[in-house]
């Protein structure tokens, strides 16, 4: 329909020019690593642990970071035949060593335990892992990390401006990032779409045409298939897709940011106006236009990481969803936010209220015990207002048990399936905010939220 | 579950005492029946028309009328050869003559036309119809009348009672008459049931089991295949199924009927009390207790006769619903009701309004060209409040076209597919009133009807 034009040259250059470190920027995280290396050597000595080998993996490693990120990853490696525990307790022995020069020290887990620090300013994860010989004998999700790196290394030499072009641009598109709050793209499926499309315009254009099923093996080492929209296989681990993370709607907003850049190649697209918080007015007059029904539920977030919590939250907004459809309220939408300390889920229903009266369809009449134990059941009860045949079945008209989602909702939450922390903070108390009420919500973040919501 | 008692033998001799004709009554109705039969003769012989037989039937015929009826069926035969033309102008001229004795006379129209007059306070069908040798070589549907009396005739003597209970109770279940109004029970479809099972009581103990499709075949000289709720095959005419007009509702209610007889034979069964006209203050209090939306379509009844109008009424109601449907309206509950003067199509809904925005969802984002069209008839056009990504689709949150049913209705129930005769009334003006306007339709049987109606 349209004519695609290229991606000019000026537009390149001018996200380039903002997000390509500066050669300052870029010695300075060099000396933090090298830095760091020396440490981690220095404290393995110190503790007497021998065999230990120190990695510079991730983005830092591989000249595809993002000016401004200042996230190092620190591996430091065992031997393959190191017993599990011991790779645990003097990794982290180590890692606690180095941190002593550090600001801010934290205990991570993922698979395993792993150690964040706030080192010169920098966000250092120091990772405990196996040198395993190859990413097939992986013992831990992480041991493939180095694997990685030396697959992308050599192959990304020269095509470093491409794979921050591209990360930019998801950004842009608010597609970036394999965390279970974004669900996007992480840096090293990133990276291999860049290895096999050759450059960011050839990604952005090969992915206008994507459909879901998407497969891309450079290596073509697998005939395994997989259930997710995107399937990268990984080159190093043909048993592992690397989009795994990357959701449905994820993958389809990248395909429909991927289209509107071609059809007007703008700086917007890599970096978004940034919304403004929605006015209290703002809010009474959009409310007052869609006429829908709005409600907040609102609890204290739960002091968990974002990895725990977004998931949680997920669950929370199809679960609530669910309750609010079994009761026959129409859902258009639903929504999470998360800040410091609030956290609200958002609801948009076609009407917060329904009628008493409720039509109640049982078995047809001729299925003679059941219909007529559902007749007995509703014949002349209280809160029945009628009953009749409609299409061979026995109607009956019986009183709405919730004729108000808030109601239900009071009433009902906490027999939703909610996740641990949420459960707990639910339970200790929550807010229920209908319509005009949401303006009592004052968080600026919430109200940018408020601006993409309605 | 329940121990099915009997019929109690007083609780027959209760009905029969009101339903069966006093011997003065089938006196008269013999007279009657005599005079036409002689009339009939004597306009032939002036006519000049010879080969005319006179033949009584219908229930009048068969002694199986209930007290109070005034109807009498009178077939005029002529020979198979006669031309069709011949038999309608011969046929009506015999029936022309008779009617100048009537009080008052009126031309009908089925298959072939009939006169239908009034005649010392009976109702009698003048029908003229072809005398063939076997219900199978009919030319009219007419035709098949008097193999019906010849089947039934001999065999329900002495089960006429059994025959006027069965009616009786139909009556009692609105489910007796065979008119496109009702969608019932026929005459002679009682009878063949008490000839099949041999009395009112095993009739209704069988009909307590019926299911969807039931199948009674007297004569078993059928393996056709019907799609009706009840099958029963006519004896003169394996082809026919009796029960083709019997709608699946009136087969349930008449099931439920009879399982609820035998679970306390009473007298209402088949005198049920009669409904009082619905008050101003109680339709405000059903309204008020209800919560739902009533709506009331009011046009003046068109002037043709019910086997006309109620088809259209039915096919305006289901269609009505439909558009409503159609524009994401939930319709609880439809009605028709018509009297002299003026015909109400009543809707129930769960709401009378929608909210403004409307949840409009597009193709998957990967079908590229639909969805590209998609997103441009929508995105960034007027009366569109906004649009995302949701389970891999396109969706833009339009305005909605009709938030008041209301408004709908007014504009376009012309475009609904209605019948001929209500068309035209419709288009002539109609009215809509919402809830509590409907205490201004005073017809006490329009009262009755809301009675049942909320």
């Amino acid at each position: 329909m349209e004519t695609y034009t290229g991606i000019p040259e000026e537009l390149r250059l001018a996200v380039l020019e903002r997000i390509k470190p500066t050669a300052p920027e870029r010695e300075k995280l060099l000396e933090i690593q090298e830095e760091l290396a020396s440490e981690v050597k220095a404290a393995a000595e110190k503790l007497g642990i021998s065999g230990v080998l120190v990695k510079m993996v991730g983005s830092a490693a591989r000249d595809t970071w993002l000016s401004g990120t200042h996230d190092i990853d620190v591996f430091i490696s065992f031997p393959e035949e190191t017993p599990r525990k011991d790779l645990e307790t003097l990794g982290m022995a180590i890692a606690r060593e180095v941190a002593k020069l550090a600001e801010h020290a934290e205990d991570r887990h993922a698979e395993h335990p792993y150690l964040n620090i706030i080192y010169k300013g920098f966000d250092v994860d120091l990772v405990p892992c196996f040198r395993v010989a190859s990413a097939s004998r992986i013992k831990s999700a992480v041991d493939r990390t180095p694997f990685h790196n030396d697959f992308i290394k050599p192959r990304i030499k020269g095509c470093e401006d491409e794979v921050l072009l591209l990360k930019q641009f998801m950004r842009g598109g608010g597609v970036y990032g394999s965390e279970l709050r974004t669900q996007g793209f992480s840096g090293y499926l990133t990276e291999l779409l860049v290895i096999h499309y050759g450059s960011f315009e050839n990604t952005v254009n090969a992915a206008c045409f994507w459909k879901q099923g998407e497969k891309i093996d450079i290596m073509q080492h697998t005939e395994i298939e997989h259930v997710e929209p995107l399937v990268v296989v990984d080159p190093t681990d043909p048993r592992r897709n690397v989009a795994a993370a990357l959701s449905l709607d994820k993958f389809c907003m990248f395909i429909d940011h991927c289209r509107e850049l071609l059809k007007s190649p703008e700086l917007s697209f890599f970096f978004p106006a940034a919304l403004l918080p929605l006015q209290d007015r703002e809010i009474l007059k959009r409310l007052e236009s869609r006429k829908s029904a709005q409600f907040a539920i609102v609890f204290k977030t739960p002091d968990v990481v974002e990895d725990v919590l977004y998931p949680q939250l997920y669950k929370m907004e199809q679960a609530v969803a669910a309750l609010l459809s079994e009761y026959n309220f129409s859902v258009i939408k639903t929504g999470v936010w998360s800040g410091k300390n609030e956290t609200v889920i958002m609801l948009e229903l076609i009407s917060g209220t329904l009628p008493n009266v409720k039509k109640h369809i049982g078995p047809p009449v001729w299925v003679k015990v059941h219909a007529e134990k559902f007749k007995e059941k509703y014949k002349g009860a209280d809160d029945v207002f009628g009953g009749y045949v409609e299409n061979g079945k026995y109607v009956f008209e019986i009183r709405r048990k919730y004729p108000m989602a808030k109601g239900l909702l009071e009433d009902r939450i906490m027999s939703c399936s909610l996740g641990k922390q949420v459960h707990q903070s639910v339970n200790e108390g929550f807010e229920l905010i209908e319509n005009t009420g949401i303006c009592r919500l004052k968080d600026p973040d919430f109200r940018v939220f408020l601006r993409k919501w309605m």
